[in-house]
């Protein structure tokens, strides 16, 4: 998964992060869906109808992406997987290059009053019940205190199972969940939209608000019987190893594919270090020299505790602070 | 589940029941979430801003209701699962009776320029992450020309697995899925979600719109490795035996209870209707005299065949059709 940031939980339900009136106002552009005009939208205003599939029914994409140094970052494979989501849901294909132009223009306003790090959010709803055509917005906006504090101070981390399962045996499933399912193919059955990174996010809601109400920042998903790590609420998992290893758990099924675990793994393999995937276990987060989650905006986190035990600093933590870093710049 | 109306697939997905200007216009009223004042809103006009949690997470829960003569029907069992769901989302306690009072004014409203039946949704979500006050609203709306036509001449189902299953051994899960969970049990794990009713079905709504385009009108989920009927994708499975009796699967854990099926089961029973709730598989669908879906708007869609295999009608589909009714005029 990825986004950590706008699934912040204190985001939406704390108080700590709660906008002030002085906090920068977000540039919220409104896109054409079928790659007509853009138009620059009132934060202050309502945006949506009643009747749209986003507030019915969580019948949406989304990607979140970090906007840096004048521009998103990590932005191809953002849009790769938007595409994906966009055809798993089966809405109409998205137009990549208004998406790319909107967002330029997006990150452009942005930076004509502020400075810094932003967060980027592209939504694309089924849209109104009442018109049949989709909608389409981007939103850019400050990243909250919250996951600022957490790229450096790390996170405290609470293990659990998601209570349900991804049948990953019937046909397609696996396909589909790793977002590498070839448009409308007829064979593929309804279910597959758990590859999809869809607005229908409540579970992963409750359960960071749950981490939050025992004193956990983050819960990071196993298999109840196995004890098989899958990936953050919002993030995914990668442990760094002695011997310039990285390792996160194979993308697919349970386990939506990371973005910035993308970028980081694709960087990180130039500059030397072996990086696989695998099935991790528990106790392979315990026995790592560190362990991360990784996604778009928070970047890289570190699990400074897992269930309440310690997780000490590695050597190298700002190696890899850096090496994330480094990743998404490109 | 339930509602199976406002889900319909075709309502957002396809251009049947699509509205024409003629058509009535739905009646919007927003209400306090701590039970202040009530408005109207117009539904030419956007309703919902850009970070509510509705739109952003599908964070939120929602009852489907269905007005008839003059009324919301068999609202008291909403009420409650509405509550229940609100506790499971950890949302702040809804007034009850302030969401009675807005539904009276608003069915009030639709009978001032319409007649005939309506639905009613309630939606209240986390809502804006800016001000951290929940969201809440009611609309009151035609019935989509699919539904009213389903009610009459039936649905064609085909079944499939969910592609994911629930575990109920997990502690806390059973209490959770049939609502039965006391408010804010420091025990209950965060994945609990799964008993509430919530803005989060894009996985439903593919499931429909799969089984549009491949000339089914619904979907009825059964577990993939044993055949166990769970429910249908908006709906209350219910099948009709020989010698009065009526039986639906055993709700909680993968199957929502169902506020229809509950109602039904209630009347039946004081009409001498043996009822029970327990296992059936798609054998016992088979061999039943009858078949339907039942939900607060559709109210009862006779089940006409099942995976391509012609269900017949039975002699009592009147008697049957006229229970569904008498339930819910209750």
């Amino acid at each position: 998964m990825d986004s950590a940031d706008s699934a912040d939980p204190t985001d939406t339900a704390g108080s700590a992060s709660r906008r002030s009136p002085a906090d920068p106002q977000p540039v919220i552009l409104v896109v054409e869906p079928y790659g007509g005009s853009i138009r620059r939208h009132n934060p202050a205003l309502p945006l949506v109808y009643w009747d749209d599939a986003a507030v019915t029914r969580g019948d949406g994409v989304f990607e979140t992406l970090l906007v840096r140094k004048g521009r998103a970052a990590n932005f191809k494979r953002h849009a790769r997987r938007f595409l994906a989501s966009a055809r798993l849901m089966e809405l109409p294909e998205p137009d990549l290059d208004k998406w790319e132009e909107a967002t330029r223009q997006a990150v452009e306003s942005w930076y004509a009053e502020n400075d810094g790090d932003a967060r980027c959010v592209w939504t694309y709803t089924r849209g109104r019940a009442s018109t049949g055509h989709p909608s389409a917005w981007i939103v850019v906006s400050a990243i909250p205190q919250t996951t600022l504090r957490q790229r450096k101070a790390g996170v405290k981390v609470m293990t659990a199972p998601r209570g349900y399962s991804i049948n990953t045996m019937l046909p397609g499933v696996g396909d589909a969940t790793t977002g590498t399912a070839s448009p409308t193919p007829p064979s593929l059955a309804p279910w597959l939209t758990v590859g999809a990174k869809t607005l229908s996010y409540a579970a992963n809601m409750a359960a960071l608000r749950h981490a939050n109400a025992h004193g956990f920042d983050d819960v990071i998903w196993v298999e109840a019987e196995t004890g098989r790590v899958l990936e953050g609420a919002t993030s995914s998992v990668v442990t760094v190893k002695k011997g310039g290893r990285l390792r996160t758990p194979t993308p697919g099924g349970d386990i939506l594919p990371g973005t910035t675990q993308a970028a980081l793994f694709g960087h990180a393999r130039r500059q030397g270090w072996r990086c696989k995937e695998k099935d991790l276990y528990v106790d392979d987060l315990l026995r790592a020299e560190s362990v991360w989650l990784v996604s778009s905006v928070r970047m890289g986190a570190r699990v400074t505790a897992l269930d309440g035990r310690k997780l000490p600093a590695p050597d190298n933590e700002a190696e890899i602070r850096r090496l994330i870093a480094d990743a998404l710049a490109r």
